[in-house]
This record gives structure tokens, sequence and C-alpha cells, in this order.
């Protein structure tokens, strides 16, 4: 990718603010080559072009992004902070505004261990491999909980609120206690933290007065360059129950059946009940069984679940905890999926000490970093990729069917194949789906707009709302919060003039747009 | 009381701001007699005339409360928002800076319940008894989660993080979606609530973006106006696991063990380990044991002790849920405690259908509202009354029993009564103190004000910080917070001026002081 400059920017501009930048961090870390520049594009975006960066700087610690953010007030250069960029299908490592400086914070690396309350205090470019192994190093008695694509950040997962499979999926959730760069070049650590040498900064969430993890969660008011994540105790034992559903319909009971015992706590982690594809993206490719465009007919469906033993949906729930503990709620999870299937769950049991299953589905489950999921972006063949559409629902049977009703029609109208899931939170729903693509398929991907903008727009008339969405779809998304004509914006802006006065934090970032930015949507 | 005046604003100016509410609420609605000034001060404080009220506004609902900010920036006019004005310990009803006008949101009783998923959408008026009695006469399958003085607000009590008996003990973590009147007069609603008509409201918390529930709590950045809280599905058994230490120094291993069961999940309420006065408050006062000043001979705590049976410490370990669940859980429980204490933990069970147990003090664990509590306050004769002492401590029995002895020290030194608890959450210890005292004796008031300096000293020597305090030192703990020069103060006060620039809503609390009034410390 050829030089690109962020509006109001000339190239000499540019030139001094990379010096300054170099000045902080050396020449070696201020990447700005045409091949620096493609290593930040988003590889998964339909147009890679529009999200291309100026340039990396890449700091050794938090002294570093206090003087990266001196230069960038300095130079009014926007800066977009990523941990470790891997935040795919929402946008990888590239920023929302094109010509921004990518500061990459993949070289903070530190990880502080409180053995005692199982507790690691993480810089942004520790990933959950990195985590992972350094428990088993010290042999300490905890499990991290990873997403599906483990290779990312812990840090940068957690505040883009993404979710694992255990009991501590919910990775936003046990976030406690952040070491801030504010835009303002100040260092603020939130919670307890904000006592020095405080003993308890991530132990205890909340502090004294207002609390602010959240502020600066999927949001441009700072640069996060520590955060405290509490960790599962190892689990005495782990009961797997699992299921395929044979019907299409069976969605409404499942999700009916899994939001009692989420609600009543019987079932602490979110399973997620996901759709026949998810499971057959990573096994074979489309091509094995079907050469035609438009959306799959139900016999060749019917032929993959078959010889995959895959159903329509597949649930999978884990406890974890003391066995008999364990063993008391899956009989009575067994019990209530009785009275609905005559199908059995299958039941895997596992103790401390016992070897764990190898399957890479399993692993995942107990908290070990996995990759393959990604493998279905290999599904149409070509250049594969995907991008995510994940509206929040509530959490019953109905809306759920209803709402993969709604998705499937035009999935099928758009000759996409359906590829979604229903995560099971406490009281809500989340219905991630991965719109699968290939890259080098053209007519495809001039269809992959329409599609999901169509998808944007059904779910908005039935007032719902995504969690998160992919850069492209930021301002589209934002600006379906309307309430008392768009309220929370207004208010996102009153702090981002604060916070950031001359906009240099990640500008556009869920639709938050700096003053001089605003009305443009650069 | 006589008429009291914020700072900077003379009679003729107080009177015309109070004519503008007037044409708001009405005139029975503005409360500014002698009478009405006395009933907002707050009884327990040393010196009630400290924070006197200058009057009471009292709306009817959200559009009320827009105008009446309205009026306050219009008439520079200092509010107090208050929800029912029962944060007894803490300041009560009374406000920080002396003449603010209490917004008094007690009138504003809305209860929306959504009975599927146990989701209360309340107004700040609304209390535990007024949910307690909605969900018996709707006969909803929810239990409330009440605090140890219930006449409290619902909203009130997790905006200033009050906690409760039950899994869902910890308030502030189970508000969902809040509306806000902004101190610009503007109305957002939080999380998914930016959408309008929004049906995941109160389901799912965090919306798309940044998420700010908790930068209502516990600060004066806007006035909540509703809520949804989130309910316990009724359990279909509670057992309860007690337990009378009998020596001091068995808080240690209690602490380390009650702390292990918490971080593993076994035990999901937060369990407060008391000492013996707790029990003994309530049930006797202090003349009849002894008739001398300065702090209770061992002799005579042991003969109250006999005479009501309790420990030094006691602890009250409850699980709630399905039957065969809890009891699995509590054989565990009751085996880990056998390896350290021969005596036999008094086991209680109650199943759905069952009549719950009358005692008062085991009512607020089936989330009962209960007030006899506050019946300690009775404890030094007189006109009784309390304040909080609250610092946070890492969760182990280590730190538990030195915070203990230090601050015991410090009790028999002012001649005081310990009355101290360690209230254990997941990953941390709340050591609420009730320093308890008798406003009629002069001897003992001129002590309180040493007293508390000191145990503050103390613990902010140690690093610890407390998690709430008492109007009277809001100032005093807000400076323990002391990271890079009080950045989080600097960070707060940047966020004071972007929202409320004319410095109107709750002056000083939390130590967050508008532009116009910082470094006076009004």
């Amino acid at each position: 990718m050829k030089q690109v400059l962020p509006p109001g920017m000339n190239a000499g501009q540019m030139d001094k603010a990379l010096s300054a930048l170099t000045r902080v961090v050396g020449s070696e870390w201020v990447l700005a080559t045409d091949l620096d520049r493609d290593t930040y594009l988003d590889h998964f975006a339909v147009d890679e072009a529009a999200h291309a960066a100026a340039a990396a700087v890449v700091p050794q610690n938090a002294e570093h992004v206090v003087e990266i953010i001196k230069v960038a007030n300095a130079h009014k250069l926007p800066l977009w902070p990523i941990s470790r960029g891997k935040n795919f299908g929402y946008g990888g490592a590239a920023p929302r505004l094109k010509g921004s400086v990518v500061l990459d914070l993949s070289r903070m690396k530190k990880i502080e261990f409180d053995a005692e309350n199982g507790v690691a205090r993480v810089e942004p470019g520790v990933g959950f491999y990195d985590l992972y192994d350094y428990i088993q190093q010290h042999k300490l008695p905890y499990w991290t909980s990873v997403p599906g694509n483990s290779w990312g950040s812990v840090i940068g997962n957690a505040l883009d609120r993404g979710v694992g499979y255990t009991t501590y999926g919910e990775h936003t959730a046990r976030l406690c206690g952040l070491e801030v760069v504010l835009p303002s070049g100040e260092l603020v650590r939130t919670g307890m933290g904000a006592m020095k040498d405080s003993p308890t900064w991530n132990l205890y969430r909340y502090g004294f007065g207002p609390s602010w993890e959240q502020m600066f969660v999927q949001s441009n008011f700072g640069v996060v360059t520590k955060a405290g994540i509490w960790l599962m105790p190892a689990p005495e034992s782990m009961i797997g129950l699992d299921l395929e559903l044979e019907n299409v319909d069976d969605l409404g009971w499942a999700v009916d059946l899994v939001a009692g015992i989420r609600r009543d706590g019987l079932l602490q982690q979110s399973p997620s009940i996901g759709s026949w594809l998810r499971g057959a993206a990573v096994l074979t490719t489309r091509k094995e069984w079907y050469d035609k465009p438009g959306a799959l007919p139900d016999d060749v469906i019917a032929a993959i679940r078959k010889r995959f033993n895959i159903g329509w949906w597949s649930i999978s729930l884990r406890l974890y905890g003391y066995e008999a503990v364990n063993e008391a709620a899956a009989g009575i999870i067994q019990a209530q999926f009785a009275k609905k299937s005559r199908q059995p769950m299958t039941v895997t049991r596992w103790k401390q000490g016992q070897p764990m299953n190898p399957a890479p589905g399993q692993a995942a489950f107990a908290g070990v970093p996995v990759t393959f999921p990604l493998a279905n972006a290999a599904w149409h063949g070509g250049r594969g990729g995907h991008i995510g559409y994940s509206p929040v629902l509530p959490a019953n049977g109905a809306a759920a069917t209803e709402q993969f009703r709604r998705t499937y029609d035009r999935y099928r109208q758009f000759g996409m194949d359906y590829h979604g899931s229903f995560a099971m939170g406490e009281r809500s729903i989340v219905n991630v789906n991965q719109v699968l693509f290939n890259k080098d398929d053209k007519d495809m991907m001039g269809r992959v707009n329409g599609f999901f903008r169509s998808l944007v727009q059904a779910t908005t008339e039935k007032r719902y709302g995504e969690y998160r969405t992919h850069i492209d779809y930021m301002d589209l998304v934002a600006s379906t919060y309307d309430f008392n004509n768009h309220a929370l914006r207004r208010f996102h802006e009153t702090i981002k003039d604060a916070v950031d006065p001359n906009g240099i934090i990640s500008a556009g970032r869920y639709g938050i747009w700096p003053k001089h930015l605003r009305g443009t949507k650069a």
C-alpha cells in the first residue's frame, strides 16, 4: 500500500510526526514502508484500502505510550491503538479512519501473576497463548478462558467484549483495575489502583467513587496499558453435556430451556447454540458438495450433516467445579432435556489429574487456546474471509426463532450460506453470525454490503441492536441507537471533547468522532 | 433549622430559585420551612448543622427532574439528589454542601416488572419493601436482595454500592440499564436503552460502545430516574450453614476458608464474618452490663457472649438453588470447616413450599426486608447513631487479622466498642465497621472525629482504601487515592467540568467538586 494520509495532513506534516515518533521508540519501531502498511490492512475487508494505515508505531512500555501521545497531540496525528490486531471479522488491525497511525502495543508483553487470588496483571501484547504458557510453566492452579480464535490479546479481547467458553467467558466482566494513558498524556489507574501501591487494585473492582472500566471498552477515550484479569480456579471436575438437535425448529425449546438454567444459575457458562455450518465449515469446504452459486439446497445440507453427524443445531454445555456439585447439576439438566428430546445428551467427564480430551473442539472448553475455528474462512475457497453480525436479543425461544427466520430468509435471498449461533447470556442472547465469503469471487463480494445492511435494517425494525460490529459499519450501527434523538451519541461527544480535544485517539471507533471530523464520517 | 444558604447565594436569589421550582412541581412540593430543613438533616452526624439543606424539592417524574435541572442551571442552584434518604451511617438525606437543595426522588415509585426475565425497572422512590410487596402481590417467582436495613431505596442502595445477603447481594452489579437526567437537562438511557423502545434495555448490560452504569454510581454526574435491576429466581432450596467462632484468633482461618470457596465459586453469596457486638447490640444495651466509659473489659464481653450464645465471630453461609446442588455444596463446605473446627455447623434447610423461618435474623437471607439491625444504634443509650468505616482488604486471613488488630487497638485507645465485620467478596473483603455512639454523651462525641481519622490514617499507611464513607469524610478519603499525584481526581474533575459546567449536581460527593468550589472544600 502506497503512502496514505489522514484528512487535513500533508506528506510533509506526516514525515515530521513520524520523525518525532522515531525519537521516542527508535527508527526500527516506526513502520512506514508499503509492506508495513499492508501488514496492518484488514485482509477480511471487502475493500482493504478503505481503512489503510499511514504507518505504525510500536512502543515498548507505558512511558513510550505517554510520549507518543504527546507527539500525537503536538502534530494532531490520529492514532489507532491495537493490542495484537487480531479482531478478525470486525476490522483486524486496521483503523476506522484511513491514514491513522496504528499504535501497535504487541511488544508490551509483561505478565504479573497473583497466585493466591488468581489474577493476572497483563499488558496489551500478552496473548491467550502467552498467558496459557505462563500458567503451565509456573504450574499455577488456574485456567484461562479463551475465545474461539485465541491468537489475540487478552486485554484486546476483553476491551471489545469478546467471550470465551468457561464460567469466566464474559471477559469484559472479569477485568478488574486498568492502567490507562489518557489522550492528555496523563496516566491513571482505575478502581483501587487510584491509590498508589494499592494491594487491592486488581481484587476489588469499583474503588471509591465512580468506576471507569467500561468507559475504556469499545471506545476511544484512552489507551489501556495494563489490566487485571481474573482467572478461574482450576476445577476439580468438568462435565460436558452435548446434544445435536435434528430439526431446525428445535431451536425454540432449546433456547427456552437453556435461558432458564442460565437465569437460575444452574448453568454458569454461556453456551452457544450453533447452526450446522459452524461445525461443518471447519471440517470440509463447500465445493466438495455443491458447485453452484446461491444458497445451499436442503438436500445438500442434509448430506453434509449426515456425513459429519452434525445436528441442524448443536449445543454444548459445560459444568465446572467440584465433582459432586457438577454431578448434581448435570442430573437436573439431563432431566430437563429429557422432557423435550428423546435423544440422550452425550456426557463427558473429566477430573483433575486425568488427561484432557485432545480433540480441538474440546480444548477451548478447558481454556486451552485454539485457532481451528478460523478454518471456516476457507469454506468458499479462494481468499476466504468473514465479517461478524451480532445483534442482542431477549433470552427466549420465540425471539430466537423469529430472528433466525428473519435472517435465514435474507441469507437465502442474497445467496449466502447461513452461519449463525445463539450465545446464551444470563438474560440475553447474542446472535453471532459469521458472514463467510471468498474475496476472489467478485459476484459474491458485490453482494456482501447489501446483505449486511439488510440484516441491520431488519433487526433495527425489531428494535434489536448489535453489541459489536466491523469498522465499516460502526456509524451505521451507532446510528440505530436513537433514543431521545441520539442522546447517548451527544453524551459520547461531550466526553470525547473533554478528554480528547485534539481527537487523536481512534477517530470513529464505535461511531464516536472527534469534533473536527464530526459529520464528515471521514 | 433556620434558613441556610449555599456559598455565593443570598436569600433573595434563593427565594427566586425556589419560586421557579414551585412553578415546576407546585408549592406543596417545595419544602423550605425550618421543620422541613430538620427533616433532611443527618441525625447520626456529629454536627448536624454542618450539612443542613436549604430546602427540598420533590418531583413526581423524570419530566419534573428535567425542569428542575433547568431551573438549577439558570439560578446556579446546587442540588443534592436523594432516592429515599436512608443512607444512614454515610450521611442519610443530608447534602455534602451546606445550603444545597435536596432533590428528593421519593415520590417516584413506579415499578415495571418483566416476569419472564426477573427484571424490575424501578424509579428511585421504590423501596425494598415496595418491591417485596409488589412481588408478593403478583405472586412472582423471584426474590429481592435486601440490605441489613431495608427501608431505603433499591436504586439508591445500588448507586452507593450497598450489599445484600443472597447471591444477588452485590446490588450495583445487578443494575442493567439506567435512565439518567444529565446536568445539562438531557435525558439519556444507557446500554441497549440508547435505542428507542429497545426490548433488551434491562437484559444486556453493555450496549454498543462504552458503557456507563458505574459512572453514575457514587458520583455526581447525573440524576438516575429509572434503573433495571435483576432479581434472583426463587430457589427450590436454601441451605444455611452457621457457625459461632469461640476465639478471636479464629478469624484468620475462617477468612482463608471462606475466601477459597468464594473464589472457586462453591459459595456464591458474600457472607459477612461479624464480631460479637453485631449480634449483641440488637439484643441488649451496654448499660445492662457495664456503666463505665472506655472499652468493655474482656470479662464483660465474655458474659454478654455467654448470655446470648454468640461467638467472638459469627459466620452465616447460605446456598440457593436446586436442592441436590445445594446439598452437594453444603457437604463439601462442612467437610472443609470440619478440618478447622471441632464444632459442627448449624444446618438449616428450607424448600419451596415450606414456611420460612420467621426469626428476624433469618429473613434477610431470604430477601425479606428487615430493619432490626438498626436497633444497634441504641447500644450506648441516649440518641444513638453510628458512622461507617469500610476499607477494602485482600481476601486472606493474615490481612484480615492484621486489620482487626490494628483497628481493635484504636477502638480501645479511644474507648469505643469494637463493631466490625468482614464481608467476603469474590477476591476482596470489605471490612465494615459501625462506629456506634450516643449523641447525648458529649465526651464520647468529642472522641469520634479523632478516632475516625486515626482509623483512616492507619489503613492508608497499609495502602488500603475505603469503598464508601460518610459525607464528613469524603474529601479525606478521596485524598488517600493518590496514584500519580491524584490523577483520578483530575480525571473526575475533567468529566465534571464537561458534563456539569455550572456544578449543580451533588457538589463534593465522593470528593468531586465543581470548578467554582474546588479547593474551598466548602
